[in-house]
């Protein structure tokens, strides 16, 4: 057993004793009462990093400060990994399914229970336990490496973007990694290789200037309730297909190596269906559920609100009606050209009786990972290594729009390696994250360092 | 002058005065501290109808008391005539909108403001003053008379029909005579000829368990209120019908003759818009605006919920979407049969994936008027002689479910012999009643009476 492993194993205790340190803090970004709290684990991420022996510092942003640690031993031609995470959590409520309190960290059957022990406090300290390790063992990091460990990740990361461009030079690097996701599995590890995008609208018909008696003036005066359903039934065709002309235009056809990697997985669709408690699955024709989460865009409704809406019967013909529409994104598809071609649909399909008014409220680029980069290869030996089977490829339905903002700004690849498990509650109650991966996790890392070490010297 | 005619015009200074004790009495029928109001304004309809020369008296039900007075010294041979009116308004909220205190009347420029001019004290009003007109000047009525006033119509009239039903042998009649509606225009007497019924139904579509990221999910797990829009926009084809199967089997095709009567009504199509404050009107095509509300059928949504419906972006996957929607039925719908017809539509447009539940709310039977009936055509020929010109047939797009219900149990026309004006603020602030159509009104029923009794000396 090399040092650095050695050094893992004989020390389990510490780091679970310092990581539910972490834990207690209720750095609940959301919550002004938290405020605080959540600078206090600001200053636990700079502490650790200056005990590890990184230069370390929280700097002030608009909201919730930045912790930003660095390490820059392997010298000017050795590669510059960058290292994102975030410490603060989400909210807790509501607290009385929680089994043990949210910050009072709790194992039991093997999984350590807190809120933010999976999203992403758990994660970014496998991150600062690696680090540890190589520096106590061998007085060096095999690649110089900068932390950035951000405190409102959990509302929307609202100061990260100015503070990436404005330290575009203090943070340049090679590569980004990026530890805030799950597993495919337990015992499977996996790397996302793509994550989609979102285009987000309001979408509001408007026909009499106030709610009127149906009775009185439905039949001939435009009901816009009925006008929008209309609309946003005309957004599919009856293939599940997004029916917006252009809308796939730029859609990128995956490679046939990545398609038949998605069908291979081990995917249990009757236990997600009942997961989620669904009667049924469905979705575009001639896709699978995977695909159709991870490879295909969509077009959803996210609300929906007009007239009366209480108990019992109103007989109102609404003056206006509301939907919230958003499409998720798939390479190489623009969030901003997505909404322009929506916008040409419905004017098109609106009568001109009623007015149609769109509100774009949230964009995001979708994303699509390198697995032939040699970073990539670096965190695929790594999990192989420790977990000693060969990890799977992932998409990911959702967005997170720093991934693609980091590979833009610093023009260096991101790699998405994650240790939580499907199942772990990230934004629910009684999260969690396997004890065994707090090993596992910074294991891989500890390997995925070196590598990226012996990849520069490879160059 | 004959002597009735002379009572009335010298006698319009205390019957505004009247009026006004009336008005002044804050009868909301909806507001529980209102209770006693309620009950006082009852009281005072007896009073008056006891004064004039009735056999009256206030009974209680499980809710507001009803009037019942009754004058029956025409003789059993000679026909009864049942008036029916409601002595509860409408709440005033809001109250800022108010020119002058709701319950505080006021004449401006030739209108009495008040709430409860139109609806329907100042026309109950008249044919209290009607009566008393004839009974002080002649010493009896032509017909029979039972007056029902209720006080529970601006909520629904919960305990009427059980009343009519237990009383059907004492409100047993030939005729049931209507004052709570509108002229056509000012200086254009009508009649209405018919009212629209209705079946109104909750539709609910779910899907997962709870609501979902819709990253995560969206694309795989259906969207219950993409689901719900489709079905919404299935009921109607693309020329402004209704597209369930059989909607149409029971309509009734009126005659040309009503047909033409309405098109030649001199309906300001362009001055209904602005009032509305509609971009354009619509509804079903090969219909005119007026046929659209008075003689054909409608399916309207009169309110959508589902998901996320606050301020900005929330990224979700709605376990659930509801819709209100309410057909307006003309004769010979039937409501119960309308609801299975959208039962079974909605069955078969609605995918296996989610579940579909439909909730009947409320039914009201359609009603059409019979013109060439000797009581409509006293009516007729009242309103003809008062206002000096030809009373015109209009149709009312609302529903009064109490008038079919009134032909059903009684087995007797009902003649709906309204007023107020267009604008005159039913149910808004600002309510307000002609000065003049004290008098006119007035006039009008007591010559529609004295028809009556002529009608009945034919027989």
């Amino acid at each position: 057993m090399d040092p650095p492993t050695r050094f893992v194993r004989s020390r389990l205790d510490r780091f679970q004793q310092e990581l539910f340190e972490f834990l207690r803090i209720p750095s609940v970004s959301a919550r002004s009462e938290h405020r605080a709290d959540t600078r206090r684990a600001g200053q636990w991420v700079v502490d650790q990093m200056a005990a590890a022996g990184l230069e370390a510092e929280l700097i002030d942003t608009d909201g919730h400060p930045i912790a930003v640690g660095e390490w820059r031993g392997a010298g000017k031609e050795a590669p510059t990994l960058l290292v994102y995470g975030h410490y603060d959590v989400q909210p807790v409520e509501p607290l009385a399914l929680w089994t043990s309190p949210p910050f009072e960290p709790e194992v039991r059957e093997g999984r350590i229970y807190a809120r933010g022990t999976s999203d992403d406090k758990g994660q970014l300290f496998l991150h600062l336990k690696a680090i540890e390790a190589l520096l106590e063992t061998r007085g060096e990091l095999p690649v110089n490496v900068v932390v950035l460990a951000e405190g409102e990740e959990e509302v929307g990361s609202p100061n990260l973007l100015p503070f990436v461009e404005a330290h575009r030079d203090r943070l340049a690097c090679d590569a980004v990694v990026i530890s805030d996701s799950q597993m495919f599995a337990p015992g499977q590890p996996s790397l996302l290789f793509s994550l989609r995008g979102l285009s987000y609208l309001e979408i509001r018909v408007r026909s009499a200037a106030s709610d009127l008696h149906s009775g009185s003036y439905g039949g001939a005066v435009p009901n816009p309730a009925a006008v929008l359903a209309s609309i946003l039934a005309s957004l599919h065709d009856d293939q599940g297909r997004v029916a917006v002309e252009g809308f796939y235009d730029s859609v990128v056809e995956w490679d046939e190596e990545t398609r038949r990697q998605i069908r291979d997985l081990p995917f249990d669709e009757k236990g997600f269906q009942e997961g989620v408690g669904a009667r049924g699955l469905g979705g575009e024709k001639g896709f699978s559920t995977l695909e159709r989460l991870w490879i295909r865009p969509t077009c959803e409704v996210n609300g929906l609100l007009s007239g009366y809406t209480g108990e019992g019967a109103k007989t109102v013909l609404p003056a206006e009606a509301m939907a919230k529409v958003s499409c998720r994104l798939v390479p190489d598809q623009d969030p901003g050209e997505v909404a322009r071609l929506i916008r040409r649909h419905v004017a098109r399909v609106t009568p001109d009786t009623v007015e149609v008014e769109i509100q774009e409220l949230h964009q995001g680029l979708p994303w699509r990972g390198r697995p032939d980069g040699p970073w990539f290869q670096a965190a695929r030996e790594a999990l192989r290594a420790t977990f000693g089977t060969e990890p799977v490829l992932t998409g990911e339905g959702g967005s997170i729009p720093i991934v693609p903002d980091f590979e833009r700004v610093l023009g260096a690849p991101a790699i998405l390696l994650g240790f939580a498990l499907p199942g772990c509650n990230m934004h629910a109650p009684d999260e969690w994250f396997p004890v065994d991966h707090l090993e596992l996790g910074t294991l891989t890392l500890v390997d995925f360092y070196r590598r990226l070490g012996d990849m520069s010297g490879d160059e």
